[in-house]
């Protein structure tokens, strides 16, 4: 289905009928743009994946009783400040927001989910916020995707966007996303915050069904420290602009196309994250079942171990073996096969020779896979982790969340 | 129970008719001493913990079998070499070393524990370590602990001994040990052994109970980085020489002093581990259950986030928080209550002020306590945590397991 979906420009922004504004409240000190406002038209669906932390912040509760009510018209997120473990107070805030923006749109304040991200346990800084508003509103436009990706980002060192056009046999679908990451990404979606957007027609019992494994596949499935955070939502808004979706193979196609938007998103948080020099991919296979090959990948994604290993370029292969044992899969360890880049480590639980040199190279490459093979079964599962670097302590030591 | 317990030198030989014996056989490239044997009398009993890593070394394997058997009369212990991933020549080579040293000892095969640490992937030196056997034998002696404690070292930087004495009405009795860990610590023993000795006459049935128990509490309730390995051991053995521990109470004094001995000696794991600067004790209380607080004490006690923030000296209660909200543990984030040292930092889920000097006093000392109270129920856990520093990635980063 690859040659169907074709990389575009425009971000968010890249389906019709989307708009979007940024600008610099001063929520930052650093002065940066911090505030973005992303319209939607009338009749749009949507849907969202939020953190299943216990400790979620405000902004969460409002989203998800927005996505509850389906009639989005507007997501408003500022970066700086994660309105988190401040109470009432905070929920009232972002309720003020919502119903400040709603009235100078000429909506609802349940047509609106606003999103926050940055330091946590500090109220929002309201009389910097409001007065935005109005300004936010005016400078909606449809060029607006790359500055908008560029005012969510908080330690992230570069905005992250990503579209596609999808050929379908009835006429072309847009994907267009955003997103921000940086540090304490992990699955189930820490500190991160993506907004995915689609002209396709879609409903939104469709649309609930194929986020959420798309996101199980992609924000869920990369791990820098495996920490999870207050914050973290995933939305997606389809604005019925262009062709229905609602046949097996138009859902399917769109299903495909969507994760490749989700799976280049997530990447790039990856690479950006804090102190990271490499991303490997631990591809799973020959489990019991999907749910032992996701234990094995996560263990061996979230090992120390492993991670300093991936770092000093260590050809490691016992803390593999040991992080896969420890991960409360079941399997024989004599089986078990090990491949790192396309070396042959270890076959049916021994270690092969003569990698040394060709396994050296692939070490010190930024991107590589490691193929793990349990001799069990037809279980799979990927997760993308990075390295653990001495930077990373230190980033992590001195920022204040 | 304290004052009944007194603190005494002689490690794991401080136990009557236990002796001990090391030296340098070769295994280590650096020369140092890395063999060591340990004589216990015909009649002793014996109890063991093991790894729950699916991979685990040949030794382990051994040694379950040997304490089933429960007729130990020596611990073989080499350093060096895990002889860990080295399949059927592994356990072959553990064999021939435990019958070899049963000839010289006059006695049979199963009635010698055999345990290894060091690299794995690599068969064990036999050239070297077979003809050590005899001269391991001759050198047996009493006032060895030290000695023996050093020659189990991996990077570890220091001997780990510790012993006590006993007080009860029908005479005294001693329990004495020793330890080695530095890397891998975590919950479920990871690259640990620890030998215990007590001159005790204890039952085989009440030291195994008594032993998951306080392994549970002590050597699994520490964690620097996660990861389990595949050779973790705690054996003890009873000589039987001293008075009978048979009743509640002894006991409950027996439970006590072995408790104290364990947790002396986790905490020189700890304080011992790589690249750790800061030992920090975890304690929740207030959950729904002891289940509950472990999974809240385990989940902050292995956040990244939680001992960068530990490690950089950071007032950074978000993270811990957080931490405890993507446990799995179930409570209301709006009446967690939170003190680092005796300052209070949250109170029924609202951050306190005024807490910021008092606080950096508390996290500029070497070992402190991060008190958690979830005011839902009588649950209750400690684990001890480290932080994690640069240094911990530099020296993983370089080591070859």
């Amino acid at each position: 289905m690859d040659n169907l979906v074709k990389e575009i420009k425009g971000g968010v922004c890249a389906s019709q009928d989307v708009l979007a504004s940024s600008l610099t409240a001063g929520i930052k000190e650093s002065g940066r743009p911090d505030m973005t406002l992303i319209q939607l038209p009338v009749g749009s669906n949507s849907s969202g994946v939020f953190t299943k932390n216990l400790v979620c912040a405000a902004p969460v509760v409002i989203c998800r009783e927005v996505m509850q009510k389906n009639a989005l018209r507007a997501i408003l997120i500022n970066s700086g400040n994660a309105n988190a473990c401040t109470g009432e107070k905070g929920e009232d805030d972002a309720r003020l927001l919502c119903s400040s923006l709603a009235s100078l749109m000429g909506c609802e304040p349940d047509n609106i989910a606003i999103c926050s991200t940055g330091i946590i346990g500090v109220e929002l800084p309201m009389d910097k916020m409001l007065p935005a508003l109005d300004k936010l509103v005016l400078g909606l436009a449809r060029d607006n995707g790359g500055p908008a990706a560029e005012a969510i980002m908080t330690t992230d060192t570069c905005p992250k966007e990503y579209a596609v056009e999808v050929d379908f046999p009835e006429g072309k679908v847009r994907i267009g996303g955003m997103a921000k990451g940086a540090g304490m990404i992990a699955p189930d979606m820490a500190t991160m915050l993506a907004f995915l957007t689609t002209d396709a027609n879609i409903s939104k019992e469709i649309m609930d069904q194929i986020l959420i494994d798309c996101v199980n596949q992609t924000f869920n499935a990369i791990t820098i420290d495996g920490d999870t955070s207050t914050n973290d939502t995933v939305i997606i808004a389809s604005t019925r602009s262009a062709i229905k979706i609602d046949n097996e193979e138009s859902i399917s196609l769109f299903d495909f196309a969507l994760k490749k938007v989700c799976k280049e998103l997530s990447l790039s948080i990856l690479r950006d994250g804090e102190g990271v020099s490499k991303v490997v991919s631990i591809n799973v296979s020959g489990a019991n079942n999907d749910s032992d090959a996701h234990l094995v990948a996560r263990s061996v994604s979230q090992s120390l171990l492993v991670k300093t290993a991936i770092n000093g370029e260590l050809p490691n292969w016992g803390r593999i073996l040991a992080a896969a044992g420890y991960s409360g899969a079941e399997f024989d360890p004599k089986v078990f096969n090990l491949k790192i880049g396309d070396i042959g480590v270890m076959k049916r639980g021994s270690a092969l020779n003569g990698w040394e040199n060709a396994l050296s190279d692939v070490l010190k490459k930024d991107e590589y896979n490691i193929e793990i093979n349990l001799g069990e079964g037809e279980g799979t599962a990927t997760v993308w982790t990075t390295d653990l670097s001495s930077d990373y302590v230190r980033i992590n030591a001195d920022y204040r969340t």
